[in-house]
């Protein structure tokens, strides 16, 4: 812990080795075309302002143009002879163009302007990637739902079997608040696509730069107002990595699902071998071990989320390094958890089948539809709901104390039931009896909007296809500005380019 | 640990003590105004679905006001009698009205859907107060803001002083971002105004409810579609509190800005006497305590927002407790501590005062004008961005080095600095060196959108208030819709009651 | 949001109504009766060093008497008068005795030294009921492991049944977690046990007070040494709130497992009626809700202890409000959430039973025994592991392609596929073919440490319960010193007041 | 999303390519040494146990040998030929020996034992490293105490100046914190230090191994005792990040004073140059940027540790997923952010420096002596506590009032307000007067244990040194032990390939 000759002047070793080097890697790694893309924009406003002759800005852009070209990545290792790559762009071009013109380029911005553009542009990088992952797995399950809309599966509450339902129905929950968390997520990345450049340190400059046009051509819906905020608030963070660890928890609801469906006594998904791994040691096991790594990417992309938040939190509320570099680098960690997540759990929700014997085997057993023969009494036998489940619930216990299942209940023990507790027979026959309580009966009958019947299931997906459309479609003009802007900017950098 | 006698009924004595006590002394300080008025709504919904004739509503509705007059709250002590409060009400329609009418009203529905609904009202009650107390808090800042539009202050970057800008623009910073935050806030508040009633359990029922009606009378936005998702998805609370979250997080960035510029050395901010403690045995202390109880209401108020989610998190994705009662209810600490907090620092900031001299002084000591020194010669003596800012910079170190404050620096030594760098004598005058090296100056010139000078300024505030009626308009919409519905509610409940 | 004229003296309105008399609130509720007692041990020590004569050490030790026999906390509502009970206590001595007499009680001490003090004596007393509700707790498990050490149970891996074990050698795996929880807690504790009185401010004083004495009197292991560390260091707090959190995290896990094992298709445990809730519309549901009542108090628990880590996370390291009064009693209700937790879980894990029938019954159609029956074939038939493993798969894939539970898979099958696989005839008799796949046979040959088999689970229950004792032990020790300090107290007291 | 023909086998494309993939890279950077000692400890303990002939053990452990010779990591990519490495590992024993000789390595255990051992062995690895690194850093931080004894500074309470102390007492503060924490650190590892091995899948087997010997073999302290807590337990990892995550917490802390005490205004801590980044256009800017980094580091740890927690929360008690590759290795990012911070921090330590001259002006300009004087007061006029500090707080509302600082006080100021408050003239004459104001005086008083005063100072690093002496002798031992295992295991193993 000696102090070293070379601790003398900047960087101090250990700096070097335990930030600048670190950081000078996520660069390259990360963020270094965004930098460059900035770089030419910045040009070309310059230029458009009067800033730079056209000849400083041919000069500039040829000599950007020269670094991207020849830079060697793999071989540019940190010395600390720069402090971060900026500099050693800064130098570069310097290099090629003497400081009288090189040291224009960073008239009226600031490094601070710049690394929250950064940020913000690979961010809506990783956010397009997510969105297109997102909706192809809704996509893959509203597909399942739609082809399974009148299998029937056991819909649990307590974790205990309640009723009977469609899988397509049980599907059309998870897809309604995967559509909930892509509008989130969507909602957030407005944020995000608020510029920063023109803030330069802290509060703009006296360049009279055109913050707007400077925005455009980076591809941005808007400036972002209040030039201290620019580099400041960090909600673009926060509010992405809020939103997108709900998705995560969200997703990870459904994962424990599943991991009760497909566990060996409840059975009722079926998941084929190309999924299941197998014991080293117990030659039965069947493990559908991808729903575990789905729990565990769920959790570990929620934590990777929170973490943004927790290196935010109690910092002041000015620019930092807690919402920069580094920071920005571990958020991502979380969207190539998310990548993962969402790609296997389209795939494996494509590939599993539900057990349709089992399921029905155990709705006969756990007697499930009696809730729909208690309804179906205060239809046909004009009985108060209270009454009629009250000879629900005593039919329920005959069949429990009597080991039996729901469809070897011998009608005359209804009768019984229901003359002892209403006092007078029961008008119904036993066909309707028996079929009050099949699970097919249960499902037609439920109608009502949201409901399995197949009517309005059939009207809730059509919204779900519509609600998907219309946050592809958000997405979709997000990608659209961005590649405008591309275009845009390599037209305005090749104009002045060309000219002789 | 030995059991007892009563543990071989339900409920169980620790069983009664532990859980079933607590949340009934829960829905008695929260939930029963909601239950309540729910039984009122489908009361009114059975009748005009025909499932209760209008003798027999009239009879569930009376009975229905006659529990809520005569009901004692304070007497109403958990026997373990009922289950829970809902069956309590049950039973006393029934012991009124006996079972063949009372048995009527709980057609069609479910404590899942009743549940999740009543949080769902209890949650629109507590996000209306909290967003009254937010608008009041970014009024009562931006109040501050345009009054002290034109005051100077430091603003920092990496916890330095890093250039002037004023104290109104430096509180549009958090404005703007707090308005964001509120607009999160409203977003998140459209998931909670779906409404989960004819649900039931999980499937609706084959009564053929009318969902939309029911949604009215309670006034709510819409149905929520999916009848799973109404009692499972939870993302209403999620939703909400993650987003609270955020605005916990934010404000604790703030008043850590607010606790570095109260501290003695800076002292950029007076705190008059009535915010300030003294010291038990140090006599000359004056300690801004109520700053220190704003960063912690902050991260405590964030610590409880995330607890909801933390109970969530890898719950199955079915009902469950994990979202109800209990929970609900550690979720609106939460919103208790966003009030004190958001009243706390409207008063605060509504009290406390820049002082100028300080400001000033430190200004001049630090020497952050220099940034706009190196633009000015940018502007007036035609060198580049970097060579200008070298001068600037040998200047800052001739500063440094000789221990006096910027307004000090000799011109004769910005003279001679200048020619060593440039290569040639400075063309400017002392006169516009000392203009351009104030802080009225530095500010003056910034008028690029976003920036603090008056005019970007005044439009920034125009936009602040514009953003922040429209979130008002949103929130009044809310409220208005809430209180036709209890009127609604009301006039049928009454037109029913009077039919002879 | 406009200042009020009561604005102007302290405390100001809206500081006093969202801190001051929730504090004070606070400090009625859990710490007066701390404050008083380091009141009287001050004045002992005070006494004790020469800072009181006789006559003024009774004088002030009667008057604190008084003020506790006569305060009446209902009634003690915060005016603002005085910043808080602190000082109101001292207006109080002041009021009795006058300033010369009243004002030497605080002599060489601070609210700082005393709040943390007061802070971990509550913190102390949670502990001690903690422990008690925790050892009570492992006790329960305890005895029914022990009662239960023999009954079969199916022991999960991946979510999939994977052997045989006993219910006794189940819940050991639990208990041994469980006393390591404990281990955790009062490793934790020892922090707590450091006295900070002394310390005063920050430095302690000139007044050579005898900080291991005043650590005595007040019931303390031992002096915290470095006084600035006394006062700021706070990992008292951060150290109980870490390992409590750990004890929550744990017990949630094995909550999961009784949610499984009481779920309808695995049903292993049975709930008694006195646990089982009921639909309020689905007649046949018997919900064992206490379980999830279990897991959702696990997680708020957890979430609570968090939130004190959360408030303390990226303050500075001086004394903070941050780690103080709302702080502390926000972590209380961690404590409480314990409580319920333990009472709860030994509650009913005293009232649930193993369902032997369904046990055995999936034990044959999941095969789980026939890692057994691999490991039984290296011994008897001199093949390799890998070699037995691969007939055991075998005749697993037999088992399921034809439908059938282990015990139907004929004999012949066997001989078959290991001729088969190993290229000569099976030497096993059918009656050890049949005993070497029961349960039984499996427990049975488990003998060696950690194993099920009776040996080496009476040395694990041996071991357990040594361990528990142990733990018992040193909270035992913990309240002697603690009930040795009061009395040592009351008695030095007692002979002050007497003096004539 | 559609399945393609290759999803038909295991294992499934998408499975492959998000987690079966990542995690082979994860076993070849982390963990495959690990699990190729374990197989070899297998094999002599199968040897020593008769299940493995001589000649048996020695063609194993020579194909073990080979295979880590030839092992080319580099090209060993993931196919999904084998499952994992593990099942790699077997295939390359069996393709050299054959499955009758290479298939009885398994015998007596699973990966399920192996994988949790190999984990714990990770661990152990990974917290040597971090003890090693937290005691150089505590090592630094005393040698600068010790250095820096009597310099003075300003102790800080609620974010204000409140009384001098010393530098090294002031890092005495947080040296002892971080010797609890490495405390914590250590008794966390002791979980840590509990083998795995021998509890096969779950129940150990009946093969009679000796667990005892195997744990040494590995250089364990002990045998983990339950073998299905072997396996499903987890603590060892929620018990070392739990107590990390304090260290992290702690850290950030103490950096939150860093940065205030590197701020330009308070400036008491001079940052050399090596340390200090600048403005990209603020030309009089100094950045001390790696203590932003340091906190950063701080709560990017934090996280990385709660992750680890978050990810187990709320699975079931079994073996799991949960725990296992992805999990831990995301942990290790939290131990790499460790020994960063750690580095950095002492080195930074060691190289800053007291702006004494600023302390000095501070104090003085604060009055932060003040309560020595009323406590001198005590002394020396008998006038009670409270007494002497109306005279003090009378005496600091003269100075801030007049604008004057404490040493410029006039004595007859004092003398009027002492006659005024007591009612006649002090005694002190002013050469006391100015002596009791010093904060040398301050210092050298405060004698008593844990204060600043030379003496007191002196046994407090004498006890830390002592108290770190301890915790390296501890992390020595478990080296040692680890070190002696390796030795006696690379001895069996030759011994056994020696015999012809």
């Amino acid at each position: 812990m000696k102090q070293q000759p070379d601790d003398e002047k900047f960087p101090a070793r250990v700096y070097k080795d335990t930030v600048l080097a670190p950081l000078f890697e996520g660069v390259k790694r990360h963020h270094w075309r965004h930098q460059m893309q900035i770089n030419q924009a910045s040009a070309v406003l310059l230029a458009e302002g009067g800033l730079l002759s056209g000849a400083e800005a041919r000069a500039i852009l040829g000599a950007l143009d020269d670094i991207v070209r020849t830079i060697d990545l793999e071989r540019l290792v940190y010395t600390g002879e720069h402090e971060d790559f900026f500099f050693y762009v800064e130098a570069e071009l310097i290099r090629r163009l003497g400081v009288e013109v090189a040291g224009k380029l960073h008239t009226g911005r600031s490094r601070n302007d710049i690394d929250h553009t950064v940020f913000k542009l690979a961010l809506k990088d990783r956010l397009a990637s997510l969105f297109a992952a997102h909706a192809a797995m809704i996509e893959a399950l509203l597909a399942v739902a739609e082809r399974e809309r009148a299998t029937i599966v056991v819909a649990y509450t307590h974790g205990q079997p309640a009723q009977p339902t469609t899988y397509g129905h049980y599907l059309g929950a998870f897809i309604e608040l995967s559509l909930r968390d892509m509008d989130r997520l969507l909602h957030a990345a407005r944020t995000v696509d608020l510029c920063s450049m023109g803030a330069a340190a802290i509060t703009t400059s006296g360049f009279g730069l055109d913050r707007a046009r400077m925005a455009q051509l980076l591809g941005f819906a808007q400036v972002q107002d209040n030039s201290y905020g620019c580099i400041a608030a960090a909600d673009y963070a926060t509010g992405v990595y809020g939103a997108l660890k709900l998705l995560f928890i969200h997703a990870g609801r459904f994962v424990q699902d599943l991991n009760a469906w497909t566990g060996f006594e409840i059975g009722h998904l079926h998941v084929p071998d190309a999924y299941v791994q197998i014991s080293s040691i117990m030659p039965q096991k069947r493990n559908p071990v991808p729903v575990e790594h789905l729990r565990l990417m769920a959790s570990l992309g929620a934590a990777r989320c929170e973490a943004v938040l927790t290196v935010v939190h109690n910092t002041p509320f000015t620019d930092m390094n807690d919402s920069e570099g580094e920071v920005q680098i571990a958020g991502y960690e979380a969207f190539d958890t998310g990548q993962r997540l969402l790609a296997l759990l389209g795939g494996l929700m494509a590939a599993v089948r539900i057990d349709s014997a089992k399921v029905l085997r155990h709705i006969d057993e756990a007697g499930i539809t009696l809730a729909e023969l208690a309804d179906s009494l205060v239809r046909t036998e004009a009985v108060s709901f209270r009454q009629a489940h009250e000879v629900a619930s005593k039919l329920a216990r005959h069949m429990i104390d009597g080991g039996i299942t729901l469809s070897k209940v011998p009608f005359s023990a209804f009768q019984q039931i229901f003359a002892a507790a209403i006092g007078r027979p029961a008008a119904l026959a036993e066909a309707d009896f028996r079929r009050f309580t099949t699970p097919e009966h249960f499902i037609a009958v439920r109608t009502m909007q949201g409901g399995p019947a197949p009517a309005p299931l059939a009207a809730s997906f059509a919204r779900y296809r519509a609600e998907l459309a219309g946050h592809q479609r958000a997405v979709a003009a997000i990608s659209a500005r961005g590649q405008a802007a591309q275009a845009l900017l390599a037209r305005e950098v090749s104009q002045r380019l060309a000219v002789a």
